[in-house]
């Protein structure tokens, strides 16, 4: 993983700026709330646990300029950021996750003075990010197990070292088969309308010597049935208790392909992204996105002007479709509703 | 219909640039063979029909600029004009159905001078083309019996006026369905990677004022869960005489995902369409396009420059989930062989 997704340094969030890549390799330093949101909001930083680490920086950040404040005004600054952070993107839930983590150290620390609490934010960001870095690293080493020396994966979207800390959800499954000595060779989907595929996973995957070739999200069924594909990994966003997994747009229909021709299909998450409040994924907020990035995606206009366009940001995969979770707890099968209970119980 | 895909004017073929489409609506004039044949490479006319029209008028451009050689001559370069548009692209059957036609009329006219010939030539593109308007209507007639006033269709890629004379395929059924007063909603794929359905059909549906919604591939699967979807339409480049269909890539999948939601999935194609000395879609020649088209498809780079891509242009869907072919002769359903053979026989 030569690259790093989000750092902290010099007091301040350094995100590696998505959008550009794999045109430009652009690091741009964040000291403002305000602009963490933004960001979040324009993609700059994305995937479900990498939403969640920018948004815990994010609080540490919104705590820094009002450390100035009366103790009051601090903590009512600090719950301010935490309330802006959390209206970004709806339906990844490790944000809100991560936000609640915030907030609860927020709540414990609130007798102290405004540079502890800071002190105590800041530890807070930093534990989930080397939290999120072994998490990954167990993520793979569970889905490695899952694959063959010589196996040919597809993949979905970005859920690799730039949706996480630095390793990976489904990527991280990748990368731990190569280090475990395993060939695996990808199929990354292009992934429209941004392109996260052919942007941001082809790109991570030849940063790491990983064999990658690009199809548009409309070549899978073939692939899937030209090629000995062993399995589909992909990420998620949320998953609701029964198994029901939401990802990005595309997500549900590859799994209905990769059913068709007899490919298992799996998630690889942390598990944050489990939402055992949600009985099925028809609770899952689906976030519907700008026209715009329909209409004129690379910068050019791909359509007229004044179409309607229908952009949901996720969709969500039936449970039943899903042949096994993978999370830095094991691999789980279904029924899903009690192993995933038994996943998040103490 | 208010676009005009190709027309023939002071003894040069016109076509409309559907690669500058929806930005520009330019009009080029050939009065070359090589770039007429390169005009279809390149996809300034694309669709099965409409290249078997253009390549029939690049024949007679190819009798017009070789009229003033001696009589052998000119039917040689006849047939090197033949034989240089059937290098054009591998896989719609209808350009070599076309220049079959154009060689017969070339072998039953050998015997007239150059300029008889030529008129020969140029009677037969035009029979053809006025044979295209009204078979496209005829498919329109036949399909649109089959949709209710109300209809919400799903298409991919371009089967509209765009891919033939005037009128279409695919949408030929939508049109004539709105004229016999039905309405019909379209939802359009966008059709990775040249965007023939958010540049072209959601273009030429908004020209006749038909309600369209532009769709990425990716949000198929949930557009046939979510919304009421009565049937997929799509036009075809060869039929094998088992019924199975080659047509632009992402249409076998979308057949599967049709057939998974119990939605209808229609192929709208002219008897031209088939090839029945093919026993099934896997002796269909499938053509591979250059991967610049998926890493830099909008003129801007949407994948690292070096990255291997897989880019076929059309994928095969097996003759079962085809619910039924709507020709001009009628609408036929599994089996396929008798009803295909009753259409081609005299």
């Amino acid at each position: 993983m030569p690259m790093q997704t989000l750092k902290w340094q010099d007091d301040a969030l350094i995100l590696l700026d998505q959008t550009r890549l794999p045109e430009e390799l652009v690091y741009t330093t964040y000291r403002d709330v305000e602009a963490i949101a933004r960001a979040i909001e324009g993609l700059v930083v994305r995937g479900a646990p990498a939403i969640g680490l920018a948004a815990a920086y994010g609080v540490v950040v919104g705590a820094h300029v009002a450390v100035d404040c009366t103790p009051e005004t601090f903590c009512r600054r600090v719950e301010a950021a935490i309330a802006r952070l959390a209206c970004t993107r709806p339906t990844a839930v490790n944000l809100f996750w991560a936000l609640d983590q915030m907030q609860e150290v927020l709540a414990a620390n609130r007798d102290r003075d405004n540079h502890a609490i800071c002190d105590a934010l800041l530890a807070a960001a930093h534990r989930l990010f080397e939290e999120d870095r072994q998490i990954c690293r167990q993520i793979g080493a569970h889905g490695a197990a899952l694959l063959r020396d010589g196996s040919q994966v597809i993949t979905h979207c970005n859920a690799g070292g730039l949706a996480t800390a630095d390793y990976g959800t489904a990527l991280g499954v990748v990368y731990a088969a190569q280090e475990a000595g395993k060939k695996v060779a990808v199929f990354a989907d292009e992934t429209r309308p941004l392109l996260q595929g052919s942007r941001l996973t082809a790109w991570e995957l030849m940063q790491s010597g990983i064999d990658v070739k690009v199809i548009c999200d409309n070549a899978a069924a073939v692939v899937l049935r030209n090629e000995a594909i062993d399995c589909c990994i992909v990420g998620a966003d949320r998953i609701a208790k029964n198994g029901d997994v939401a990802n990005k747009i595309g997500t549900y229909g590859l799994a209905i392909l990769a059913r068709e021709h007899d490919v298992p299909f799996y998630v690889a998450a942390p598990v944050s992204t489990l939402d055992m409040e949600l009985a099925s994924g028809a609770e899952i907020p689906i976030e519907k996105r700008d026209a715009a990035e329909v209409r004129q995606g690379m910068g050019k206009p791909t359509a007229p002007d004044a179409v309607p366009v229908y952009n949901p940001a996720f969709d969500v995969t039936p449970g039943d479709l899903v042949s096994a979770i993978i999370s830095e707890k094991g691999v789980a099968r279904a029924p899903y509703e009690p192993a995933l209970r038994a996943w998040v119980e103490p």
